[in-house]
């Protein structure tokens, strides 16, 4: 039986007690990890994900297609915000992508000393619990939240990947955050867009516009991509 | 209309958004901020609480009452350990006591620089909401949790404490954390000890035998004791 633990924030992967060989599962619903499956879909090759903007400027006089957001909005000199939907309207087959967001690009870098990394999303939710049951670890899924603190959309997604890798019957999840995710979950997947419409992110995607990016992000299971981390980019475990 | 916003665990009360003058209302179920109420309630003056063991040894060598926690055990050298059962079956009036735990007395060093501080729990849950409701100010709850980590008992009673401060009409949750605090209270409320009794602490105490102390401390308004900080220790501003 391999156990699933859940770190709420970025700042709370170090307090993890889960010591053994493990793999994390990074979650940014709105909208990294949605976003990742989107470029994938439309061909991406590979991901780098960067956590700052100055690394992604050098890529871009590289000639590399970047993607780039702050605050929710569109860095001006990147070709890409963080819009799931601006990547699948476009053609990026055999690109590689240079990424840097406000939090789920950020949340990569504590994970880095893990043994594997993957993320995941609601999009690409029974893909990426499929990958995972087949690696047979220990899983700790890292929310990326806003900032650092604690977000309603990433910690509803772990409650999903904790009920899904349970039913398989080869999973246990422990500890209390795992507890309140799947809580959380059940309570609020009837309806999930209506549900976490007050979530702060929601509200600041919203203000902004970003309608068809949040219908995409709420919706199960649009996508096979499974973005898997080689040592330096993620690269699509289900491409073709 | 004040403001309620809800840090999930003392890692993460840096990233707070509250930033205008605002009070703090730490909470430590299980047991520390149950067991200051308790030990108000036995007649204490003064609770010191202390982040290390040699600080509190120093405190007993110059003949102070000591209570002292790791780990869910009483610490040998102190008088008492963190269980609010004990102190109600002593006779503590006048005293000084000074008190170290895992958790809870840790959480006090952080929002050392805020104006106000008091110590919630179940027990004093009433109590502590009229108090804060008098106060006027915008509110920061600080959960404990074990290590760091999200504790549910500490999650629920940050719920109880947005729904008991909202229904005054002064106040309004926001944040991602503060939503997830009320809906776990309000889906779990109906048989606390039950639906918390999967949580991770609940489960330590109970390997410990500590029976007593969990009946204790789940049990709504037994006191109303409200321990505020007034700059080196606490004191019952509800003592007669």
């Amino acid at each position: 039986m391999n156990t699933i633990e859940v770190c709420l924030s970025p700042l709370l992967f170090s307090s993890r007690t889960t010591n053994s060989e493990h793999l994390v599962v990074i979650v940014d619903v709105l909208r990294a990890t949605s976003a990742f499956c989107a470029a994938f879909d439309s061909g991406v090759r590979s991901i780098i994900p960067l956590a700052e903007l100055e690394e992604l400027f050098e890529y871009k006089m590289k000639g590399y297609p970047t993607a780039a957001e702050r605050e929710g909005e569109k860095v001006n000199f990147a070709d890409f915000g963080n819009s799931p939907v601006a990547f699948l309207q476009s053609d990026l087959r055999g690109k590689d992508l240079a990424y840097s967001t406000t939090n789920g690009t950020q949340a990569v870098e504590p994970a880095k000393s893990s043994e594997d990394i993957v993320t995941a999303a609601f999009v690409n939710l029974d893909a990426v619990c499929e990958w995972v049951t087949r690696q047979d670890k220990d899983v700790v899924i890292l929310c990326s939240g806003w900032k650092n603190t604690f977000s309603l959309e990433d910690t509803l997604c772990a409650g999903a990947i904790i009920e899904t890798l349970e039913a398989t019957g080869d999973f246990e999840a422990f500890s209390d955050a795992s507890l309140a995710a799947l809580v959380l979950w059940q309570n609020m997947k009837g309806d999930l867009i209506e549900n976490t419409s007050s979530g702060s992110h929601f509200q600041r995607l919203l203000n902004l516009g970003q309608h068809a990016d949040l219908a995409y992000c709420f919706n199960l299971n649009s996508s096979i991509a499974v973005p898997v981390w080689d040592g330096s980019c993620f690269r699509n475990s289900n491409a073709k």
